[in-house]
């Protein structure tokens, strides 16, 4: 008997999930109901005539195990909640909620004794919640990092490969449906951070609160940035960590200058990345289409298949979880400094003695020739210090008068 | 109650299984039999009193699970045979045994309704059996390719960064234990054929007999290669790719041109990676340590826990293989041709008669400086042509009087 199937939510994720369990006709997987507001505008004719329309999600809770694809707290978190209490298995891509309630829903779904998968939730159809929960299981992790929002990545990538401004990648990316109207949640950061809570929890055993984790936007990265991040051998990427630490964590999402030999600076367009750091296994990547509607169903329907697959048997055990005693950003990092400058005389010596009173070794001052002395960019490369320090430097260094635009500080990761 | 684990082999993997295990003490898992030949010198103090040492394989019967690291077909087919006739579930990092006896093995294995799991019989910690398997199960995957085998990759990437000559990498590889005493499985493709197979078997559903692939050596690869590769923006990998074209399937191992700016150009020293391509996520790219006591322990440790975690469920279901109705190697590519002459009038135009009469087009032909009349290296790139004609033109080729070395043909991949 086929595993039925019941879809909260008929959007490009729905429709993609739908698409698969129909062409893959394998006699594991049917599709049985079909949840969206508005249902009447959402009715397509290559599903099969068997399959219920409804506005209702309690006609949902009739299949045999629920995906729920309509992402967002409210009112998801309450349908998950239901759907678990009436026995239901759920498959999700909802990211937001996995990272903020995922302790509550899965102890509640060991509760039931039935499965909440959420494959789909992180690097779309990368297999990185499997990988990291049972593929490497046996190593000890410390660290996960990565690459986790394709839509940064698209505009990054497109300002350093085509030389655009960041108003125009960002354009761009919504004309060709990588960004969103409304782009807050992907530039700031809050998109990558769900994801990254996800996978501490998946890796590392931990509970973070998104709200927690240290955000930095990419907005007031420049073209100029990427100039001068070629220069020092390197480019710019949204990257995001988590690494313990002796007895704390660190948690970082933001822009970063990252060599361009490393595996992070290969990552292209809105492709997705994830590095596992063992004690054993050393590193581990995972990489390739963190979006999209395809990518991300083959997540659902490779969980929804592990349930078919298991016919009954007990769900998946999640490794323990525990909250770190103490979270905290990056703790030491060198540093990449752009400053914009109207010239005068004594810049430089004001700033290297705002490094000097800091105990900040600076590396190196560059600057490329085409500024103006109303609006002159250079940059300071820092040896690697303390977080702390760079910040109590920062807050005198943008006191100075000298500023056409605030002062970009990026920290340069190894 | 923990899982006792019954260990057969207590070489560099079984040592590394057994220190994961120890130092893990999770409850779980609990080290109670070692078997090796000539167990007395063998022992170790760091292993618990309990254990039982043994020259008997039937004593680690035993055990709840029994993991095989000792390799090779015989004896450990009847071991494994033995094993799941008694109803116990096996572990193997045995790829040999997995790419040869697989079918029947997992046949046997569903029959007595026990796990016979083999994460580390490829690419060492990378997870990409269960990445294929249940990760990307959803996903109609097409193709699998990659570097398979660490010290392939080790000579290839050290002629390159190094310049050394091939014999000079394959002796540093030697002494840092990167290739054995006798590295002809692993030149010759045997190791990563047997690791294609069984990707094959996971990824595609295909029952592919290993004898039946194509394998060529990298042992006619030569400094002078690479500074042709470079120039041709390209360097020289041992490529291991099988796909499903039509009703047709294409599988080969050997060293192929890459492109400098591709995953598989970027895999340095003993690294693998693999790269899933599917019809609906596209390409899905696993990667890390592929060898190596500690990273094919995890391999070894995620399995033991994957069973652990079931604790009495059914087995996960294998999907489904068949026998491809055809198997061949590559079909079409465009090809680099080496050759090393006697420098004598009317090479080329010898060379280019048979081309024309072959329906190949020469691409380019590029020479480097520093030759001598009695040893002239130089390269023809060919456009993409059936690898039938070319076959049929390198045979030609060869009887031509002027050359010094072999030629050496390699395909250059996309």
């Amino acid at each position: 008997m086929a595993l039925s199937v019941g879809l909260l939510g008929f959007g490009t994720v729905g429709q993609s999930v739908a698409r698969l369990i129909v062409e893959r006709n394998d006699g594991l997987l049917a599709l049985t109901h079909i949840f969206n507001r508005d249902i009447a505008r959402k009715r397509v004719d290559w599903v099969p005539p068997s399959v219920v329309w409804t506005e209702r999600v309690e006609d949902v809770l009739d299949a045999d195990v629920v995906v729920e694809v309509v992402g967002g707290l409210d009112p998801a978190r309450r349908w998950h909640e239901a759907a678990l209490d009436a026995g239901r298995p759920i498959v999700t891509a909802n990211k937001q909620l996995m990272a903020t309630h995922g302790h509550a829903l899965l102890a509640r779904a060991a509760q039931r004794g039935v499965d909440l998968l959420f494959e789909a939730a992180v690097g779309g159809g990368i297999p990185v919640v499997r990988g990291l929960r049972e593929g490497i299981a046996g190593d000890r992790l410390t660290t996960v990092s990565g690459i986790l929002n394709g839509t940064c990545n698209y505009i990054l990538t497109r300002m350093e490969s085509a030389g655009l401004a960041f108003d125009a990648a960002l354009a761009e990316a919504q004309a060709h449906g990588f960004a969103e109207a409304d782009p807050t949640d992907d530039l700031e950061g809050y998109d990558a951070r769900a994801k990254l809570c996800i996978l501490a929890r998946v890796g590392l055993g931990l509970d973070l609160s998104p709200l927690d984790v240290p955000c930095e936007s990419i907005r007031s990265i420049s073209d100029d940035d990427f100039v001068y991040a070629r220069r020092l051998q390197a480019t710019i990427r949204q990257v995001s960590r988590v690494a313990i630490v002796d007895d704390s964590v660190q948690a970082r999402v933001g822009p970063a200058l990252v060599p361009l030999t490393s595996a992070l600076a290969r990552v292209i367009g809105s492709q997705n990345l994830i590095v596992a750091g063992g004690t054993y296994g050393r590193e581990t990547t995972f990489a390739g289409y963190g979006a999209g509607g395809f990518p991300t169903a083959v997540a659902v329907v490779s969980d929804l298949l592990a349930i078919a697959r298991r016919a009954g048997g007990a769900p998946a055990a999640w490794p323990d979880t525990s909250q770190p005693t103490s979270l905290t950003g990056l703790q030491v990092a060198p540093y990449y400094l752009r400053l914009v400058v109207r010239d005068q005389p004594g810049i430089i010596a004001g700033l290297a003695s705002i490094f000097a009173t800091h105990n900040i070794n600076i590396d190196a001052v560059l600057q490329e020739p085409g500024g103006t002395k109303e609006r002159l960019p250079f940059v300071i490369t820092l040896e690697a210090c303390p977080t702390a320090a760079m910040d109590k430097a920062l807050v005198e260094i943008q006191t100075l008068p000298f500023h056409v635009t605030p002062p970009l500080c990026l920290p340069v990761l190894a």
